[in-house]
């Protein structure tokens, strides 16, 4: 018995020898030199072309998260340079592989969070109950709140109150960026510590307010970093680092069990 | 004898409690909110902000790059999510691991041949010699000239007419250019067959005109498609063909061989 | 304030102008030419010798894991490979990424299972006792419990009874295959269904026989499959499929908004 | 007009219900419990049964591989592990895409040379003959000779006579072994300096002799590193190294544009 095929379809671009349409527009008439590369991103994620607001707070995020100096990411990219400086684009792949839980986790976690404490943005609750119920739930189960607190941006995390600005400007500040701040008030009561909101729990409670489902918000951080990982690529070529980093380590690292000469 | 040990260096970011720094500019108050994304990308990688001109084209150039519907790369990403649904940033990293020298690298390789050409923009030579000599040494040598013609996009690649008018408009249609375009003519009239300059070898020529070492223009490419992956993920999230692309080509792929049932 | 640095420390390999070391090991005098590779993987991650007991029972598990056909992680690798066929190391890594939660991650979450249901292999207690609350616990929980059943491998998983085989050939049949076992009957009489366990369940037993970490159990299927991947990538160029996979699906995929020519 | 479907096949493995083959053998019955790990990748890429000296020389070769200590390969799994640890196969996808031309490359290098210089294994031809030519060329286009010379292992690389001894031991050392020795001692000739045959070189010409495609002798180097690569990944886990590197070269890095507290 043949197995029954199902479909297989995409509605993001396609190409004819004479035209290229992404989302529905034509890449060089109605796309090229109108847009910038963050409302390009956001046409490619929603299928719909931003408000102005809407770009200023997408860019706003994404920028965010370009870059943050020397990370165990842009260390992973320069070293697999120095190894394969023919092949940019793996290097690149090597920093992003290890954006994962402990990094860049906590911004999806916290969308996650307010979702699913806030189902519906425009129901009739009092925020500061729900964020007191969640806040109890996480420290029940002993798990860290996402987005709260930072280890080296003490007191406040300077992009947090620059980020909810923006979102404010523009429309965009509403109950899960709300909620958001209430849980950090909540989680400072329960704990006794500072635990104001950090940059990714305010990029997981304006993703909330855009509308975009958890599960791709890590998404805008791998496509930020990507940029940023050029850069350090870039950087590495002129004034590399990753020989003498492997060298350092390597003659520490094994001092005690190699014969010294 | 120890090593002596070399410094080790960067000059793209630091972060401190109050406040973060890239290339300079502070991060909340100087970049966010006042850049766009495309904006953020040149300033990552030049260390300076563009003018009105440089980023208009440089964000044409990159959002060329984003999204060129269902490849290989986006393939990979697609069935690297279908197995790790949990590491978002791998999918895309599987996704960049092939943009290597046979779908991105004639960008690179018609930015380097134009260098090499025309070591001085603003040397007082005739460019169509000039082109006339390329063109020979690559027929000589057997080699395909990068950026020109292209298997889908005939008689002309609608993005290249696009690309150089937004570079005209912004007063970077300069000789690399000019030189990118004699040698289509140049290689036209060689091989009597229809060469026109494609995307890749507009975006080459263009990247001379704005000043990048060649060897970081495929970063352009990866940066870019590290966006429009995001996008092929989300969809493959919401409207799956992975598992159905995989369980079609093992039918396939095996029956010459598989008993049959 | 400076911070205090910590040790950077490797216990795994040295070398010296003269020699090399692995493991306490004499690279060319105690290794080359003395074991196997199956081997030498059991050496790099316990730092030990393997009885040729251990050794029979270790190369058999990976080797299971080495070749399953035409499968999503493959068909990441080839298609990769056919952008950038210079970076062989890439593909291998982009057919690696997907390794995750959906196909190898049932291996560490049954090690994992049974290491947490019998912390002591030595303890005097009833196994189908345990078997039984371990199925309440992931029913009541609602999650499927790791290497049981197979969608292809039916009735039984033809590895699995050669595996047990194997182990108990070589006195490593103890307590956690024989709680395996338990859970699977106690997960059929619950279910209703035939849930024998598979070689994802068989493999995950062996290795908490050997003492392997369950963290480190992903592994095995990481570098067996990665000596896989290398064989699809040498069949990919010389008999090709990714380029005809890619224009199949590109023309499904996008036939319901591409005009017609 | 509709495109031509071309065939999609492989020749690897197949899998039913009850049967499992890996190139032509029952997994379970023929293979699991009668070979060893580097027989089953022997198998895997030719197809063949080895015979036991060429397990013995392909072993040696893929054994030699696995792990040479802490390297900018080794460095990027584990700090991509520290960001990602829920995604052990991304921390080694990272660590395989160094293994580029830098590293890995000069072991097909080697063998390509070979190939090229010697393309009938039994002509009737004077080795020393062709190796001098061979240098000549190399030296006249200013490369450098792959598989000769070693930064660290000096005057000799210990591996190389012991890698020659085993396949001396069986059978395996012919004319391209032969080959490449005439090629250091022309090499050292010519330029004066020592130049023995290095480990990559060794066995870049015991895999011709073995008869392997030089385009996949890349792919022992990245099978062979994937093992290595887990056991680092293990030691990261229970004795980290990761985060240290990271804060260190942060500090340093920067100490020269951030402002001192």
């Amino acid at each position: 018995m043949a197995r029954k095929q199902r479909p297989i379809r995409s509605d993001i671009a396609w190409s004819m020898p004479d035209r290229i349409e992404v989302r529905g527009k034509d890449l060089p008439g109605e796309i090229l030199g109108k847009l910038n590369l963050g409302d390009v991103a956001y046409l490619q994620l929603t299928g719909e072309m931003p408000t102005t607001e809407q770009s200023q707070v997408f860019n706003a995020i994404v920028i965010t998260l370009v870059e943050h100096g020397i990370t165990p990411s842009s260390l992973a990219a320069r070293l697999t340079y120095a190894g394969a400086p023919e092949s940019l684009q793996a290097a690149v792949a090597a920093g992003l592989c290890g954006l994962g839980t402990v990094f860049v986790g906590s911004m999806e976690g916290a969308s996650r969070m307010l979702y699913e404490a806030l189902e519906d943005a425009d129901a009739n609750v009092d925020l500061s109950v729900i964020a007191q119920r969640v806040v109890q739930e996480y420290r029940s189960r002993g798990e860290i709140i996402p987005g709260l607190g930072h280890p080296v941006h003490k007191p406040i995390d300077p992009r947090t109150p620059r980020l909810f600005e923006i979102a404010a400007e523009n429309g965009m500040s509403g109950r899960y960026v709300e909620l958001m701040q209430y849980i950090a008030s909540a989680a400072e009561q329960a704990s006794g510590k500072q635990l104001p909101v950090n940059a990714t729990g305010a990029i997981g409670a304006i993703c909330c307010e855009l509308g975009f489902p958890w599960k791709i918000v890590r998404g805008f951080g791998v496509m930020a970093r990507a940029i940023g990982l050029v850069g350090h690529i870039l950087e590495e070529s002129e004034q590399p680092m990753a020989v003498e980093i492997w060298q350092r380590v390597e003659d520490e690292a094994t001092a005690h069990i190699r014969p010294q000469a």
